[in-house]
């Protein structure tokens, strides 16, 4: 009848209480960062006792295995060197000496590498109809995705399965826009604009271009994703209409970090969803980090294996100038001298290492997971953005005054040292950072608890039926009601011209009454 | 630093841990069924430590004293009998004799007498200086209030105070452009229109109609407060622009029974909130209402004190021949004849009876409580509504299927005997309750729970600043971005003109070249 839901105090965090039903979860990640979150909640899932299988191709960048889910693998026709020429991102820290032209033809070429990456990677999956056919007898209850790159969606479809996702948004927007969530470009800034929801005109004037661009954006970016989903499901129909068949949107959103905006009913906002995956320490990274001064963590994302030795050094020599120890993520070449207080590692705990107590600094890149692990633990940061959303996020956050945005392309060791000076020894960066983070963790739930909730939900009542909101059954000129507004002001129009019309005759009528007298 | 907060069980209910902090609440409420759900409110925050005062006029339908809190009363200019004409509604329940002018004379006459009263109350608290001055020094946190009577927000202003609205909302959407939320006429249903989410035509033409005169019917209804607003606060300030500056939105509304729909982040939903505010039924009530056919509750809300006769033997008649026992809340001229299996109350405790197993059906006027409260102990029910949004509830509840509506001018004693054995016998109506009553109260958290734990986030931080969307800075021509359309309409009309100019010069240049050939 109805599944009552009990909260336990577990440790620090909240925590759901066991799951009235054991169901079955099919998980289709995406890679990169995009990885972190869909692993979180994967993890919570099979932890509650629920079947989850993730299905990962083959070669990938930093998908696997995991303790509370099993693992599906399908062939994929490229080899791990491949996939690392995609990884290397080296245009993002430097300067290029060619061309305007050149230079945009190289970066081009480059996204079109990592589109056809993506496409391949999703066929390899979709056309392989043994696993396919493997999957759909397993009796899934649900899917989980991160809807970007659609091959999860698709698969939802498919199956006839009920889809939940997960992620950090589509930059043309079309997530909203298959959730049926207005987005008024008057305060809601675009992506890669970097404005605020307070515009100016001109910045007003340029947010609608791009709002009105968008659907053609989405057009362009999912063309052949739509192809895809015509060869795979044997229908005519495109990526924005199965995405708006999804049943709940767990949204990697939060108003400590971003704009207050409508929303829909079944977008459900999970900002700082891996805030509360922690670990402790490793002993000997413990040890080493402990000291009055404390230590700063530097990490440019998983997405920049390397860094030009002469960029390497500008940072180095900042470091050596502090008092701090810094903790290096770095899988590129290591310059010759490595100042005493600096530790390069491989991989590193970014989110255990935030939430040590002697954490005085953050230099990142600005990805959201970042971001929010920062804000999170309070930690005043450092902002070097390199793509995507990340110039934005760091505007953003430097908006509300927690920390310093720095240009990878421009950076000095002064301008370094300036930066982190002022946000570990001016007090004010910590208390506003202290003060957001406040802020962002007063929610009535841990995101991660709510997107096991609503992940659960869908399982049980086999989507979320009650949440879909009817502007999804309505055209655009439904929508706006541009035919109401048409038949008004023919009405009105009519109206005119007859109260004219009359008024025009009564006074002719009346002037010839006049002539007649 | 940041207040964390830990979920207990208690008993079959979520309840939160015990506040971080004991604060200051002034409950400003609204009287008749308005009082239920701020009351439940007013005595959870008061039982979890917080001082609370509630003011009242010293002359109320139903508000009064609690365990929880503290009352402060105030002197109002009339007396019990003229609130109990207030009271009676005896031209909801008979058919006029009179003509349809004199009718609708005496409707307004009504209405106009609720508004004076209305406005007196208002009066009697604001323009009270000692009052003011004393609850002006009580130090408080913030205010509750139900702002369809904007007493409380005035009074927020006037003490400087964040101010949390607990509503069911203001027909005239007032609630909603003061939240900056956006409301579209083309699927979004306005009150009194009975119309759902899925509009044909002429009915999306009525929505529009009425969404456009919108904005005129709240200045009609809110014209005195603004002049209260005026005298009150000295300055030149509306209610709709007081109300914008509100924390935080409690709405009684739910997607079990409403349509979906955009919401802002302040808004956050609690419909079924007084669910879990319950206790055992008396002995004796417990003892009667116990048997194998269970029983019928039968309430008309507080607003309807009387029923002609006639009207009352129609009911008991019905009554008579069904196995079921009744309990009808009824204040009125109790009838000769009354059967065996009918007890009439003065006062029940209608969310106790609901929860009650037997409870086989509930005959209601399709208040939004009674109907909450139905939905959440799965109820079918019988509505007979009156007034306000009472036939659109019942109307959204029947469309669901878990209930029947019955007209009260022409209700028969075989029509109510029809609906009741269909309800109670035809198990489809009890299936469809229950599975709706399952989804209702599938949420993270407790509705009531969930009040409790913004409002205090309120009082914690001085607010909800991080919610409050900037859509509110901007007019209208600036929300809507006519002006940006109007720059870019001319600058294409512009570069049209210039080129159809160009392009006849060209024309006319290659004419007279043709003719020197």
């Amino acid at each position: 009848f109805v599944v009552l839901v009990f909260f336990l105090v577990v440790g620090t965090g909240i925590t759901l209480a066991p799951p009235s039903f054991s169901g079955k979860l099919l998980v289709i990640p995406m890679d990169g960062s995009h990885w972190v979150a869909i692993k979180a909640l994967a993890q919570a899932m099979g932890r509650r006792g629920h079947k989850v299988t993730v299905v990962i191709p083959e070669v990938n960048i930093r998908m696997g295995p995991g303790k509370h889910y099993d693992t599906v693998t399908f062939p994929v026709p490229y080899d791990k060197a491949s996939l690392n020429i995609i990884g290397t991102n080296k245009h993002l820290m430097e300067k290029s000496s060619e061309s305007f032209i050149q230079d945009m033809r190289k970066r081009f070429a480059h996204m079109q590498r990592i589109a056809d990456f993506l496409h391949t990677t999703a066929e390899s999956l979709l056309f392989n109809a043994t696993l396919i056919s493997h999957l759909a007898e397993q009796g899934f209850d649900a899917v989980l995705t991160d809807p970007m790159v659609p091959t999860g969606t698709l698969m939802a479809r498919k199956l006839g399965l009920p889809s939940i996702n997960l992620l950090r948004g589509i930059p043309c927007l079309m997530d909203m826009k298959a959730a049926g969530c207005p987005s008024p470009p008057s305060y809601v800034p675009r992506f890669f604009t970097g404005f605020t929801d307070k515009m100016n005109f001109m910045e007003r004037t340029i947010n609608t271009l791009i709002a009105l661009v968008e659907p053609l954006m989405c057009r362009v970016l999912y063309k052949h994703f739509d192809h895809i989903a015509y060869q795979f499901l044997g229908e005519e129909v495109g990526i924005a209409e199965l995405l708006s068949d999804s049943a709940i949107w767990l949204q990697r959103y939060d108003f400590t970090m971003e704009v207050p905006r409508p929303l829909m009913p079944n977008i459900i906002l999970v900002g700082g969803i891996n805030c509360n995956v922690r670990n402790p320490l490793p002993e000997d990274l413990e040890s080493w980090v402990s000291g009055e001064h404390g230590f700063v963590v530097f990490t440019l994302g998983s997405m920049v294996s390397d860094m030009p030795v002469k960029r390497a050094s500008v940072f180095l020599e900042a470091f050596r100038q502090i008092p701090q120890k810094v903790i290096w993520r770095y899988t590129g070449q290591i310059p010759d001298s490595v100042p005493d207080n600096v530790r390069i590692m491989e991989w590193v705990p970014q989110n255990d290492l935030l939430a040590h107590p002697g954490a005085r600094a953050f230099i990142t890149h600005g990805g959201s997971h970042g971001l929010f692990e920062g804000l999170c633990h309070a930690v005043p940061m450092v902002m070097v953005p390199l793509t995507a959303d990340q110039p934005d996020n760091a505007q953003k956050m430097a908006s509300k005054g927690v920390g310093v945005v720095l240009d990878i392309m421009s950076i000095t060791t002064e301008g370094l040292l300036q930066g982190l000076n002022a946000i570990i020894n001016d007090t004010r960066y910590k208390e506003r950072v202290q003060k957001l983070s406040a802020v962002h963790k007063d929610r009535p739930i841990d995101p991660l608890q709510l997107s096991v909730y609503w992940t659960e939900f869908v399982m049980r009542h086999k989507g979320a039926q009650h949440l879909r909101a009817a502007v999804l059954e309505l055209n655009w000129i439904q929508y706006f009601c541009l035919d109401v507004i048409a038949l008004l002001a023919t009405v009105l129009l009519v109206f005119v011209i007859l109260t004219v019309k009359c008024f025009k005759v009564c006074l002719r009528k009346l002037g010839r009454k006049r002539k007649q007298e």
